[in-house]
């Protein structure tokens, strides 16, 4: 292959065409800076992304919900006229626990309300007392990036599953905290021995299930955004595109692709940070960064959406929503939009079941994620209109889902690298933010907040040389 | 850039010229196969790499070490004529504990022999204690990667920082076993709250400090030895050339870097893991070797070499071996080959000491390795004829050293993945070896076990074709 010269005339390239980096670009090219998104894959969105099922019905493959404090997120919506509805949640949840089916009449995620489902009172204050003591040592961090904090080495040099084997007395206690872990909370998702206990504290308490992150949902889903982003950045976005190198000195950025290559004033790379360190700079990065990027695994999730033609589930009673130590699927929730009256059910497999579960034939897992449903909600559900994997390990521009953690030591070891520029590199991804990591929250943060950074050294850098 | 047909013609390639690289080709070659190994750097070794001083004196800026059992490189020292010497150790060694100094007549690296060194008896009994415990966890795994054995995910679950706080009484026990897990053994070098207790003491097992992998050093160094190797391979190596992407089927790869792209019907990638998992896999991989890459992150070692005119050290009746926790050098070791008389230090800063001494300029680096030794050793080695550093944390084709470690959950969950070929896709590196991973040994055995198997699986795929 023949080498080109490199375009140039760009004030600032983003690597990256999900949501952080969108907004990162939309953001300059209001301020009126030239801006160039690449994008490896041949659609933009990232995680952020929908498909239109052949009855009509929208459903997201990624995130689809928001929630009341999520203030930039709810923004984006009303700048974007795009309406909610309340996460279908109404009727008795169930929960299955070796084998054994419980309806009740309330809701349990760290928080409860309601009624407690029907384990015993020694199983249920085990858990609950479990979550106290660990609300309580999540609330003591600082705010932000935990190591900004004091002592928190101790805290980051233990696994979660340490924690909840010395802090749980019941097998429902063990399991109800190693549930959050791996289908809910502490981003990830990851098995409690995967995950360092201060990454599990940082999650609850700058992404805490007491703020309701999954209250609401979006009429067309949150997989419409993406474009309606890109209206503002006609011709700004070329697909397809993988990058490869990253040349870089104090005023200027290279960025080379299996393309071409592409000169501007400053980058930001908006990837997983272990996607980030995939590509190759020149000169190498830092050691902190560079070492930083193998640590930061991405979590192992799969999502299925299951459709039906109705809510089938609300005849019985049943809320749609419904967890369990089932062999598959531990978390179902109802995702309908009532405008439409079809019944999409989101359910997740994830971590060590997930591992499993990849290894089967199609028929094979489809079954199987079935079954478990049917145990949820009854034997209708393995009769579905239709039903979609969306199996994000596999995906080789992702490498995971829903985000990513940090194993134990890396916090407070490596922590200061993970989010400060390097030069005119700057870093953005819902990984980055210190508020909803994780969540399209924490990418409009991350995006936002690199486009500020950017602009502030731009000024800064036309400032020395008017000098 | 132009699309170019693959050049064709090759039986197999190999991505790496390392150690195990360069022995797998050679191995290919020696049956009469088209081989072609592709290297990203600007010369061939990988790890195993020398530097000739003003001097005359050859260092060794990777490993240097062989020891008895370390049958096949030894093996390979025969071929080559390379003569080795006894790894010097006569005179009393030094321990350094919270600023107190001891000389001793013994030995201590996880084994123990000759006199302990000062300290009191409860410290010492503590280490050693430990220590038994410690091997004999060790001594009951499998044979091979852990993930074979039962009820290891316990094993997993835990970080080896949890396991040393339960297991040492006094601050010298604790500082001892962190000491053996930054600067010795376990493979990695890391922090103990990094590591998964299984991989430590999986370490251990397959590369154990009581069969003396330090015992030799080798007359011109093993830097010398890849030249040797590749004078087989004449003409099949080609540097400077990156690899982006493997398209793979059941019966070709086609490997695409940089300059051009080759089809071969097997390839071997010998990188270190998370570099193998960096390049783009048409089809993609299966997610759990995806997200096991992820998951394996090198270890955080500089080795620095330092020179005088003669072993100073000695004339004060010191062996030049020195372990301790001063602020910066844990571990140093005398590395001078008596056929030069020239004096060789190889010091080791390591891990969280890393970290912080990355962020210092290069005099002020210089002067803390220098001040450490001199309390290690006496002032004369304030004045060096040579300082080298070696920053493997900041090579982005090695991305660490000495060698890659897994944290906690990553064997019990993802360890089937470590090895075994997709497809035509083979795995090379010394961290693929469930005999001294990390060592040379471990990469010679992975390199002529990846060789095997391509032959293996070229002679099937001959067969179905003659049906």
């Amino acid at each position: 292959m023949t080498e080109k010269a490199p375009k140039t005339g760009y004030d600032c390239i983003v690597v990256g065409a999900g949501l952080s980096g969108l907004i990162a670009a939309r953001n300059l090219k209001r301020e009126g800076l030239k801006v160039l998104v690449i994008e490896a894959q041949n659609r933009i969105g990232g995680r952020m992304v929908g498909k239109l099922l052949p009855s009509g019905q929208w459903i997201d493959q990624g995130g689809q919900w928001v929630g009341p404090t999520q203030h930039r997120f709810l923004n984006l919506l009303n700048e974007y006229h795009i309406k909610r509805f309340a996460s279908p949640s109404e009727g008795l949840k169930v929960l299955v626990f070796d084998g054994k089916r419980y309806e009740f009449n309330g809701f349990f995620q760290g928080y409860h309300e309601g009624d407690p489902p029907g384990v015993s009172d020694e199983e249920w204050n085990d858990a609950i007392n479990a979550w106290n003591r660990f609300k309580k040592l999540s609330d003591d961090l600082p705010q932000g990036h935990p190591h900004f904090g004091d002592d928190i080495e101790k805290l980051d040099s233990d696994t979660l599953a340490r924690w909840i084997s010395d802090n749980t007395k019941t097998p429902f206690g063990n399991w109800y905290f190693s549930y959050m872990c791996r289908a809910v909370g502490f981003s990830g998702p990851s098995e409690p021995k995967e995950v360092s206990l201060l990454h599990a504290l940082y999650g609850e308490k700058v992404a805490s299930q007491s703020e309701a992150p999954e209250a609401e949902l979006l009429h067309g889903g949150a997989g419409q955004i993406p474009s309606l982003i890109a209206k503002e950045l006609t011709s700004c976005i070329q697909l397809n595109e993988p990058v490869y190198t990253i040349k870089h000195a104090d005023d200027f950025v290279e960025v080379v692709t299996q393309k071409g290559s592409y000169k501007a004033h400053s980058a930001i790379i908006a990837m997983p940070p272990h996607l980030a360190g995939h590509l190759l700079y020149e000169p190498p990065l830092p050691a902190l960064r560079e070492q930083l990027t193998q640590r930061i695994p991405m979590g192992t999730c799969c999502k299925i959406l299951v459709t039906y033609p109705t809510p089938f589930w609300r005849e019985k009673g049943l809320a749609g929503i419904a967890i369990g130590n089932n062999k598959w699927v531990e978390l179902a929730a109802d995702s309908s939009d009532p405008e439409t009256g079809v019944g999409v059910i989101a359910a997740f497999v994830s971590c060590d079941r997930y591992r499993k579960w990849q290894n089967l034939s199609s028929s094979e897992r489809k079954e199987s994620v079935l079954s478990d449903l049917a145990i949820y909600f009854g034997s209708p559900a393995m009769s579905p209109t239709t039903y979609e994997e969306v199996n994000w390990p596999r995906n080789s521009y992702t490498g995971g889902g829903y985000t990513a953690y940090m194993p134990p030591g890396v916090w407070s070891s490596m922590g200061q690298a993970l989010s400060p520029a390097i030069g005119p590199i700057h870093w953005a991804g819902t990984e980055m933010s210190d508020v909803w990591p994780g969540f399209f929250e924490g990418a409009i943060n991350s995006g936002e907040l690199s486009a500020s950074n950017v602009l502030l050294s731009l000024s800064n850098l036309k400032q020395s040389y008017s000098k």
